[in-house]
């Protein structure tokens, strides 16, 4: 089996992952964000996302109500559908799910982030949460009957409530249940890059020992992201390619290698 | 078994209808719309829905490639999800699902509706559809969980292509299809009425028979509805009841026999 995580830009070639995903033989599961259709819908409502910075200096989307409703459109609404669709019309049999949809992916609302307000740090609790629990009985349902699921934000805590989640988060999760050995996260960069802003500074390989050695150096967003991959690296899992999305075979190009190769 | 059909109105008590389907004993599938939060939506981001008047005179919103993402948004995503997190937050295990979910319920694109246009007929071609079949062994396999499916649309095409169609259309289809005996109809009104502009022109009871006149007597949208019904009595179904979805427990009362009872 293998995971494949594709990214919330707005210039991944899903038609070329979707025709990849059609030629892999064995069980997939597919989790995508949809971060540039949300700023684009906010935009067009006339929106303004509210973001807290953690007193750890990681800066992220309050997850009010309307947070969540807009998430409900972008992500589990049109990105998730179109990529329904669009894998569909390559013969992968889709099926679309949030994490609410029987109770596929459950979370632990969190606490409250300790966040910094006019220099001051408050507790500022939200809709949010950290992914805990598979139902494993429905994935390996639909996994019998050859569909791919397709799985996005929300997610659902312990009260039956839609809470936001980091991907990397829900991915990690997965793999570690599912005992998954390859694990492909698709962006909109050639891999890693050493230096965000510049893309020859491309790190082609990542051992584990580097992996822990670029954590130490690295903090917010970037951290947290690694963080999930070194937890898939002591579940077990072999490799996580980070490979370009906007490539003409994202996925093929990925598995063959091409992308930041961690493990 | 029971189907249960909830309107797309913003009215409907949808929390009284979570708890009534927890209370429910057997097997359940849901159906629903978002009329009134696509048009709110529509409205907010200043689009224009365009509408085509046909030939006998019904009139449907044209289902052009903005449609169908407005869909996705409105029907798949927020009213789906909030659907599911109240029935989840009641303790009903549902799953949330559009017809291109696992090809869950599939549809015959239209050929075209022959549309009245400054006076002319002409044909407008349109991503709409019937809905024609369903994924039996996934919606086994589901009820087999003891999940409730709630479906929406967009359905999925011959092609792969997301297509509009209409609710009644598919609750007929499966009733049809699962064999099932009762009905409910949830809308924002006391049930069928005589004279849409009049509550006391309520009908409370309507046979088979008298169904088949009020169809001669009727054009127009409520025509397609009643058809859709009387196919529901010509496969089988005992009784469709079409209740309040605005009282404190709509469901109970529709099964109770409060609303249109026909059959």
């Amino acid at each position: 089996m293998i995971i494949v995580k594709i990214g919330g830009g707005s210039s991944l070639n899903l038609t070329g992952i979707a025709a990849d995903l059609a030629a892999i033989e064995g069980p997939v599961v597919v989790v995508h964000g949809a971060n540039a259709l949300r700023a684009e819908l906010a935009g067009k409502l006339g929106l303004q996302l509210q973001r807290v910075v953690s007193a750890s200096g990681v800066e992220s989307v309050l997850a009010d109500t309307e947070a969540i409703e807009l998430m409900m459109m972008a992500y589990a609404g049109a990105r998730n559908k179109r990529l329904v669709e669009v894998l569909q019309q390559h013969g992968v049999n889709a099926i679309g799910l949030s994490g609410l949809d029987g109770r596929i992916v459950e979370a632990r609302r969190n606490p409250g982030i300790r966040a910094r307000s006019d220099g001051k740090l408050k507790l500022v609790r939200d809709l949010s949460g950290k992914p805990t629990r598979i139902n494993r009985p429905l994935l390996q349902a639909l996994l019998d009957l050859d569909l791919v699921p397709v799985l996005t934000v929300p997610l659902i805590d312990e009260q039956g409530v839609a809470v936001s989640s980091e991907n990397d988060d829900l991915v990690a999760l997965l793999q570690a249940e599912l005992g998954v050995s390859v694990v492909v996260q698709l962006i909109e960069a050639a891999g890693l890059l050493r230096d965000p802003g510049r893309p020859t500074s491309f790190i082609p390989r990542l051992t584990a020992e580097q992996l822990q050695q670029r954590l130490a150096e690295t903090s917010g967003r970037m951290k947290r992201k690694l963080m999930a991959i070194a937890r898939m690296l002591e579940s077990g899992v072999s490799r996580v390619v980070i490979g370009d999305g906007r490539l003409p075979h994202p996925l093929v190009a990925a598995i063959d290698g091409c992308g930041t190769v961690i493990g």
